[in-house]
């Protein structure tokens, strides 16, 4: 990596963490200058735009997220079993990559949902391929007869992003102690309403 | 309502809406003046500081929701046809209540959720209320025989708050025409899971 690469690398991951913390709507070149002990000069080096620095970071976070979650669980078996890795590396993955505030594409969702732009276009295309990955892996489970042939797998991944959400809710606001638990058990009777009758 | 209460009462309509658009990040005594055109010593005259405005706008979203989706929906039959009155309700109570950017209390609790101080605890306590007349309107579904005794009445209200959660997400970020179906497809399931072997 080149010093201008990590330069970019780090001030991308100073990005993250605040968008963890104060939302994309804090993701200024200032504040990140601030954070980062860079000029805002350097960093308009870098980024050209607040707006080129916001997708940047959505990237940075997107990708992240596939590396934390997606990439790993294709070890697991395909089926029901990837499935679960899946969502057990969801439930926790903010705090496996650093970002102890909670998941930046899940603040910048409600951010950008009102806000026409490329920053909501390219925020809405990063969830659009998520949910295929997800839809994917309740396919493989389809294709293995662990779930009812025909199972509905854009419904079933709505409600599994549904309990995550739930789970982020409990979690992080209610801190309570039984959100995991809550989360395993919805999506356990989720599967179970999926599966094939004996 | 004397000239006061009416000001007070216009202050925090504005608020409501500069909360629902742009968050509580966003409710500052200065934006608010800007769009009430009061000044800010006059808004200071109602509200003492911006964490008194914030807690206040708080306040009124939690009394508006429950006016708009549980009041009514006591005049439903008690039991399913309750809990499914209440649900219909929430998918559109922001638009039906002006809040045409979205529910101020969800942005809010994205917003606070690390954020330790009175406006968490008042979110916190608001959604704890929440939650009980939630589980108290699935609990009375348990009493008419229509769900199984001994239904786990948390667990289900954690469920239908991430389908709604699920249903802001596709309705509002990915625009999909089907998130009311599916959110209506998911509660159907829900209720499916409880409901007593014939």
């Amino acid at each position: 990596m080149g010093k201008g690469e990590d330069t970019r690398a780090k001030i991308l991951e100073a990005a993250l963490v605040q968008a963890s913390e104060g939302g994309f709507e804090s993701l200024t070149i200032g504040t990140l200058a601030a954070r980062t002990g860079l000029s805002k000069s350097g960093l308009f080096a870098h980024f050209g735009s607040r707006e080129e620095l916001q997708i940047a970071a959505l990237d940075a976070a997107a990708n992240r997220f596939i590396e934390t979650v997606f990439m790993p669980a294709l070890k697991a078996e395909r089926g029901l079993p990837r499935v679960r890795e899946i969502f057990e590396r969801w439930l926790h993955w903010t705090d496996d990559s650093g970002l102890t505030y909670g998941c930046p594409l899940h603040a910048a969702a409600l951010e950008f949902d009102d806000r026409p732009g490329p920053v909501r276009d390219h925020l809405v295309a990063r969830y659009q391929s998520l949910q295929q990955n997800l839809e994917r892996a309740f396919g493989l489970a389809v294709d293995t007869g662990e779930l009812a042939p025909g199972s509905d797998v854009a419904q079933l991944s709505f409600e599994a992003l549904g309990i995550v959400f739930a789970y982020y809710h409990a979690a992080r606001l209610m801190r309570h102690p039984d959100a995991a638990s809550r989360a395993r058990n919805a999506l356990e009777r989720l599967i179970a309403s999926a599966t094939p009758a004996a």
